[in-house]
């Protein structure tokens, strides 16, 4: 069995933590069993390793999240990135392109396609199974997840099933976010919401996919992604599909978007280098930045601050900060790299245009900045802590602390991190901007 | 006539803006006629020159102050510097000697020593002017500003005049401190509440002096400052003087001290980069970082943040903070120095005791650091704006934009700004404190 985890998400309502590169399932707020602390996309991956589903884990992504994925969740999945941001249809077509013609996956095998982020318990992951095994047993073309309705809400679709007691039901019909009345009668008819997990087989797919588009290699499906149709996977398939079945799962499922909902989820009311005074009621305090936070007197109260800035809302409040958010939103503050982690400590610019940009960088034990120039920028590395390789034009030496270099626009330089390295890197130049780089090969020849 | 200002306190109440090196009354808060931000003290000195009251001012205060005074002030008061904190007899007794034997003020000059932050009306420099007056013409040895109260307070000293309708009364006898029944009865006599501002004639204040300490020189004096005993103006001078009149003085009086009082003052709810959204109702939110702070669905609640730290409290709770600020305190992230201003963008401890902090220092057109060595840490400087002279073991070199020097411990520095100069400083060593200093004299011979 293949597992297809859909991330995508700019996750602009839980700003300041989350932003166009760190959506909301990357962010390190839930408590896993252990006591450390995981993101929503950790969690839903020691569960599926708990629950035994499968080690076949592939994550269809954006090139914005590449990164973060291989730092979060090591080399232990496959990434497929899509060229482009289209809709969930050519995303899981993607995704199957590279089952069938990467890892050349059989057409029976069985696929299941989930969201990365749900909140949810140990009875989700038995479901996804018995998804697995109604696929298997050729109970329906498509299998799909349906979540028992606390409440006829009019954000879900939802899932009419024939009316019967099997664990397998089939699907009459589906209702695309009807009003509440509406909502009200489904819930009459046994209804269910669509969860947004299908389970199909391979060929099933392919056979789909043929129709749009058909190619010899993974390759070039990737190079000739946007001749798939900017359509929802229900639209295209789950509505179209002839047989249909569904199987309920009834539990905690939870969307934790909003701070309002995020909050319910943690474990302490303060997060970080946090001091609560002992007047807070109800009150969620999380800090990413060095400098202390101190709460008193609040009620109700959502408290964030990262490098990209400070939210403080009533927790009522915190759904509509979506409508604030793109006027604050500047350049990255904070990002995880495959090879590691940098933040901006400074970003200024001067009357005339001059910029200067001061950066903490830390690369993880082995692992390397591309050997790469700029071409409006100058950079001085002083490195603190750990140590490395530093190559400039061709040149390597041994860096650590205390070492200072110097690398001015147009030079080419990399550097790799034998121990967990940290550096402050002061860019300045007319021109600040990730985009300013430009990659070369290197053979670091087995260093 | 001749002003002291007295300038003192820690002013952790309005944490994270005030600290150690910068008290409340140097905050840049309030807005100014001219619709620029003002400090307590800029507006302090602002009403005395516009009420014509004198240009002779000389604020006492104590060392960690020193620079931030010329900073906001200019070189336009004469500053005099306690050797070490004693009480407000010792440090008026200071100011008086400078007077003396350092300004040769006469003995029958006229002396008014105020605080020098509290938030009032013109009326109440036209009291001081009548308090002057009272002095000259021999009124009373000693002559105070009585504030009309307008509730019967414990917190504040009460002055109770014979009765009378003169505009300058006798005072009959002074309360400290009463309680609440106690200063109704006050009220009924007519009592003042005590407004800490003294006026006297030089050679009055010297006769008293003299008991405890007589020198030749200022120099002296300062030197010998210990000798003076630890003790109030208001006990040794006020309550022990034969003849004391009071001025009474009805208007605004506010010690902005704390958030509560401070926001009630402030021009506009939103100060800095701040995004408030529709739902706030008597929010007030100061933010002194570079990234920006938004606040939706507040009631009645202060945020303010600065590089020590940030705070989110209801006002109701923010006269409290004090005893969670111990706590709180770290290191000056940020300080006014006599030359410009540093913020400390990131502090780091590795965990074997190697720090690295990075600062943004920007020195004022014509300013100079002096010429230092440190022993225990190296400094990289990376000048992002301006043009600076630098000094590296008696080497001078011209810098700007681009360049970078690499300082390392036990070798002799300086930098000169020629015009406004920016730089980005890494130090990195084992012990990372601004007292690692020891400073030599250089010969900048005009330039």
């Amino acid at each position: 069995m293949q597992l297809i985890l859909l991330s995508g998400g700019s996750g602009k309502r839980l700003w300041p933590l989350s932003n166009n590169a760190r959506s909301k399932q990357f962010l390190p707020l839930l408590e896993a069993p252990d006591g450390t602390m995981e993101s929503m996309v950790q969690r839903v991956i020691r569960q599926v390793r708990e629950a035994g589903l499968t080690s076949n884990i592939t994550i269809a992504t954006n090139a914005s999240q590449h990164d973060i994925i291989v730092n979060q969740l090591g080399e232990t999945v496959n990434i497929v990135t899509e060229p482009e941001r289209r809709d969930t249809f050519p995303a899981i077509a993607l995704a199957t392109a590279y089952l069938t013609k990467k890892m050349n996956c059989p057409a029976d095998e069985v696929v299941v396609v989930m969201p990365c982020d749900p909140y949810t318990e140990t009875a989700y992951f038995r479901a996804i199974s018995k998804m697995t095994e109604a696929v298997a047993g050729d109970k329906a073309d498509l299998v799909l997840m349906g979540i028992t309705p606390t409440y006829p809400s009019a954000k879900y679709g939802y899932v009419v099933p024939e009316t019967g007691s099997a664990e397998v039901l089939q699907v009459k019909r589906f209702t695309e976010k009807p009003d509440v009345a509406t909502a009200e009668k489904l819930l009459q008819e046994n209804a269910l919401w669509n969860g947004g997990v299908f389970g199909f087989k391979l060929g099933y797919m392919c056979r789909i996919i043929d129709q749009y588009l058909q190619t010899d290699t993974f390759e070039e499906f990737h190079a000739r992604y946007s001749e798939l149709p900017k359509i929802s996977f229900d639209y295209e398939v789950a509505e179209k599909a002839q047989s249909v079945a569904v199987i309920p799962y009834t539990g905690k499922w939870k969307d934790l978007g909003t701070w309002n909902t995020l909050t319910e989820e943690l474990s302490k009311n303060g997060i970080g280098n946090v001091i609560l005074g002992d007047k807070n009621e109800n009150t969620h305090v999380i800090n990413e930045l060095g400098i202390p936070v101190f709460c008193d007197g609040l009620k109700d109260v959502v408290v964030a601050s990262s490098p990209d800035g400070i939210l403080v809302c009533a927790k009522s409040a915190s759904e509509n900060i979506k409508t604030y958010v793109d006027k604050l939103s500047t350049r990255p503050m904070y990002e995880e790299r495959r090879w590691g982690t940098y933040q901006v400590l400074d970003d200024t610019t001067f009357n005339d245009g001059y910029k200067a940009l001061t950066k903490t960088i830390t690369l993880n034990p082995g692992k390397n900045i591309s050997y790469q120039i700029h071409h409006h920028r100058d950079e001085v590395w002083t490195f603190i802590d750990g140590e490395g390789l530093f190559v400039l034009d061709g040149e390597v030496c041994k860096v650590g602390r205390g070492d200072v270099v110097h690398i001015q626009k147009e030079h080419l330089h990399a550097v790799k991190a034998l121990t967990k390295l940290t550096f402050i890197e002061v860019q300045s130049g007319d021109l600040l901007v990730e985009e300013d780089i430009e990659r070369f090969p290197y053979d670091w020849g087995g260093r």
